[in-house]
């Protein structure tokens, strides 16, 4: 398995492209689609949020319903969400008018949205952008990247990844792309993620492995603990690999999950890392835990705590505020047995035992915490599970970006 | 039922004093003492963080053991948890040395801390500092509020409330104090709050109205999400008020549940509005829910949205952000049929309805939002529940005081 150059464009017969439509922005990329030249199979998963944005419920039924998909509509700036009936009608003309300058049915044509809530959509806008996009799109590199700008709202940098891998003697190509900045707390979903592979895999298999996924990558980072109401993470398969269809359980499928997890990883670390106002990726590691789920929830609620993340701001070993967010996370262990230990770049120390502080160096802590990736290790010595959860520290920034976001 | 100056002294044969002992800050006030002239009834509720300060577990074993109690010692600065066995003892002997110069056994002596986790206590401090209490103690309304100040930890300001009421003939007086800045998110308890009254009332009663009455008083608060290690909530009786023991649940009990009510309300919301940073209370009210328990959920989501608390700093009508986290809370509701509106001392405004933004003037918006008090209110139209949660705006102040909160 290895890393290749790209993004949605990097495995076979997928084109893509990003434009300037004028959605809300001004004067940068704020349309993209991700087109294949061979139908799809699809699997997605979405916000669990109640208030689903008009495109999440229009993929949603799509994933479900429509035999086959073969383009994905995304613009920035405004997420038709909180927009009504006006909002769902936008989506079907989104869908037809791609649909007719594609060639395609609408029931072929995903859409999604990431901006501002409750703003009505700009359709003569986005007529253009989509004409645009039709006209632009590449099966290059440089196409797929513009798309990853393309769907960036306060993110500070694109998101990308391509591995290669083998099955059954030919070469497959998984890729992808996601955007998400602010406003992140996925849950059974994530931020926009489109991921795109040349496997050939049954439709069933495709969602299992998406599905079982998640719960590891996506749903194990947090920003703000706010969980949007567009989420959207779909992967689409056109098959033109040419391997043996994955139908069932095997070693292909324990293969292709290998590399999604890989991909989807990075992508939801990266966008982690990228978080609004963030100056550092702060991941908790949790070992030692009686079951898998209670690891989960111990390493999120560590990653979520606002003092957790202030004080990796303020390079601060404040360790109590972990143990503190680790104790009120509903989960269960005795933390008279727990050590705790900071890592990074710059070292590691073990900074709690047997219910009280060792003697640390405040110094070298501080040290450790003033990495750009700083993890925090808790040992439960309860039993062999373990997660990882991925945030960021909460900076000045993240109040300025959002105290002004719409203006 | 009217409202009187003062707080834990103003009930019948309550004194206390607050002192300098240099447990960890500087010429301020930093130990405090509550003391009843006769034995008092006590109830209590805690933390539900599995993180359990050392006085959490000393003071959670008197409230259920000890036949009476009679005083309180309170320090800020240090925490006294995550200090493992050597913490317990800690407690053990604030409670001795109390006792001996109180003239009261070490079991009737509740302890309470709150400021850094993880630090262990000095002794020889505290020992000085219980000294100086016990020859300070007094039972005017100048003991009470040294009491009230030498608590604080982040808080700004000094909170203090009492309440006169008549129960079958005589004048019955509740008053109380609390504390509680940063780390606030209570849960089935508080963060340090002394309550003292002189009614008679039994042991059952008192348990039972106060906890009762928290689940819509201060487990309805939220300043950050993290829910203590320290939270505690005592209320004392010494029934010296005279009036006939409280033992059922008629019209007495009503009454004093009322003033309970009153009291804890004002000290909650006197919390939320001092939040680290804070520069308004948020206070969210929800009404039409189909169940008081999602009316309570959804209220509390929305105050306790990183996102909806940015917008209320910026004065940023961005309305979306208040429906996203009615909508991930996990109660349930109709997203097109909620009704959203602004309040405060400047105005207010229907800003959302049947799905979509009404026609409102964005000017007009930001001026209701930029008072010291701003209500968001949604109506479900589903039954007739309701809930009201209490917060305060995300500013740079709150990230300023917890990246360097230790130093």
């Amino acid at each position: 398995m290895r890393q290749i150059e790209g993004g949605v464009t990097a495995a076979k017969g997928f084109e893509a492209a990003g434009i300037e439509a004028g959605v809300k922005y001004r004067d940068r990329k704020d349309m993209a689609l991700v087109y294949s030249q061979a139908p799809c199979r699809v699997a997605g998963t979405f916000t669990s949020n109640l208030v689903k944005a008009a495109p999440v419920q229009w993929d949603k039924k799509l994933v479900e319903c429509s035999p086959f998909v073969q383009a994905v509509v995304v613009n920035s700036g405004i997420a038709n969400a909180c927009t009504g009936k006006q909002g769902m009608d936008c989506c079907q003309s989104e869908a037809e008018w791609a649909g007719e300058l594609l060639g395609l049915p609408a029931e072929a044509v995903l859409v999604a949205s990431t901006g501002v809530i409750g703003m009505q959509m700009p359709l003569a806008r986005i007529r253009d952008g989509i004409e645009k996009l039709a006209a632009a799109k590449r099966d290059t590199l440089e196409a797929g990247h513009d798309a990853a700008r393309a769907i960036m709202t306060t993110d500070t940098v694109p998101k990308e990844i391509a591995l290669q891998f083998e099955l059954g003697g030919r070469t497959v190509t998984l890729g992808g792309m996601c955007k998400g900045s602010g406003m992140i707390h996925p849950n059974m979903c994530t931020m926009l993620g489109f991921l795109t592979t040349d496997a050939a895999i049954s439709r069933e298999m495709l969602q299992k492995a998406l599905r079982a996924d998640v719960k590891d990558s996506f749903n194990m980072i947090s920003v703000d603990g706010d969980t949007s109401t567009n989420d959207t993470l779909l992967l689409l398969a056109n098959g033109l690999a040419g391997n043996e269809e994955i139908t069932v359980e095997g070693e292909d499928y324990q293969i292709f999950c290998e590399a999604l997890r890989q991909v989807t990883t990075y992508l939801a670390k990266k966008m982690a890392g990228d978080g609004e106002g963030a100056t550092a990726l702060f991941t908790c590691q949790v070992e030692g835990a009686a079951t898998k789920e209670d690891a989960r929830i111990l390493a999120k609620s560590v990653i979520c705590s606002s003092l957790s993340k202030a004080a990796i701001f303020g390079h601060d070993a404040n360790f109590g505020r972990f143990l503190c967010a680790l104790g009120y996370s509903g989960a269960t262990f005795d933390p008279e047995n727990v050590d705790l230990y900071f890592q990074s770049e710059n070292g590691a120390i073990h900074i709690y035992s047997a219910g009280c502080a060792l003697d640390y160096s405040e110094e070298e802590a501080t040290r450790v915490l003033s990495a750009p990736e700083v993890t925090v290790l808790a040992d439960l010595h309860m039993g062999d599970a373990s997660a990882t959860a991925w945030g960021c520290d909460l900076s000045y920034d993240y109040v300025k970006i959002n105290a002004d976001y719409r203006s």
